[in-house]
C-alpha cells in the first residue's frame, strides 16, 4: 500500500510540474479575442507563398507563409481553400541596407528590419461562416490584437471574395 | 542457361530505359559551369531566412530560403556556416498590385511578379576552398548562368567575409 501511496504522490507532484511548465510557456500562445485564434506552433517553419512590400504607413517587407494545406491549395490554384488552411503573414520594417548599398555602389537595397506583427487567416467554413469561412488574428510581440482591430480584417478582405478573400498569389 | 540469358537481356534493356528516363528528366538539373552545381531538389519547400527588395536594374522582390543546415546555423547565428549549407535566393519582378491598391485606396502595394532567376550558395569548404568555401550558381528558367557571370559572384560577396560571405541576416 505504501508503494501505491508514493506513486500517487509522485503523479500529483509531476502533474503540477507539467502544469507549471505548460502555463509558463504560454506567453506566445494567448488567443486573440473575437476569433479565439492562438499562434499556430511552428508557423515560422512553413513554406513560402509569396513576398510583398507595402509603402505608406505600413512601410514593411512581408512574407506570406502557409501550412501544408495552404501550400497545396495555393500551388494547385484550387478555390475555395479547404478547411484546415492557415495562412501566415509576417512583416518586418522596411530598412535600407547600408552594407549592401556599399557593395552595389548605390542606394538600392532594402531588407527586413525588426518584426512588426504577424497575422493569420484560419479556414473553418462552419466556425467562421459569418466572415467568409475565415478567422483572423494578429499578434505583436506575441500579444493578440484587440477586437476593434480584428473587426476591420474581413471588410478589408471582402473585395477579393472571388479569390476566397485571399490577396496573395503563389509566387512560382 | 536460357533463363540466365533472358535475365541478362532484361537487365540490359531495363538499364537502357532507366538511362533514357534519367537523361530526358535532366532539363532542370543542368549543372552550372565553373562550380558544377545543380538545382537542389525541393528547394522551393525550404524555410525562409529573410526577404528583401532591390531597386535599380534588379528591381525585384526576393526571398532567401535555406536547407535545414542553413536554417539551423542562421537561427543559432553560428559562423562559419557548416559544410552542407545551401542558401537559395529566389527573386521576382517588382510589380505594383492594382488589386491591393484599390483596397488600400492608394498606390502603396508591390508584389512578386514573374520569377527572374534563382541563385544558390553551396558550402563545401574543401571543394570550394578558393572562393571562401562557397560554390555559386544561378539559374534562369532552369538554365544555368555562364562562367563569366559566375566569376562575378565571389568578388561581390567578399566585402561580407566577416559574416562568412553571406549578406542576408535571419529575419525573426
Amino acid at each position: 500500500m505504501r508503494g501505491i501511496a508514493y506513486l500517487l504522490v509522485a503523479v500529483v507532484v509531476l502533474s503540477g510540474v507539467v502544469y507549471i511548465a505548460h502555463a509558463s510557456g504560454r506567453s506566445d500562445e494567448q488567443a486573440a479575442p473575437m476569433f479565439g485564434i492562438k499562434i499556430p506552433p511552428g508557423y515560422r517553419d512553413w513554406k513560402l507563398i509569396s513576398v510583398a512590400h507595402e509603402e505608406g504607413n505600413l512601410n514593411d517587407l512581408r512574407a506570406v507563409l502557409g501550412n501544408d494545406v495552404a501550400i497545396k491549395a495555393s500551388r494547385e490554384e484550387k478555390l475555395p481553400f479547404p478547411d484546415g488552411t492557415i495562412i501566415a503573414r509576417l512583416a518586418w520594417s522596411y530598412v535600407p541596407s547600408e552594407e549592401n548599398n556599399k557593395v552595389f555602389g548605390r542606394s538600392q537595397s532594402f531588407v527586413a528590419g525588426a518584426a512588426t506583427n504577424v497575422q493569420f487567416m484560419v479556414k473553418d467554413s462552419r466556425k467562421y461562416a459569418a466572415t467568409g469561412g475565415w478567422g483572423f488574428a494578429q499578434f505583436k510581440d506575441g500579444k493578440p490584437a484587440d477586437e476593434a482591430l480584428l473587426k476591420t480584417c474581413f471588410p478589408c478582405h471582402e473585395p477579393v471574395k472571388a479569390r476566397d478573400f485571399v490577396f496573395t498569389h503563389y509566387a512560382p
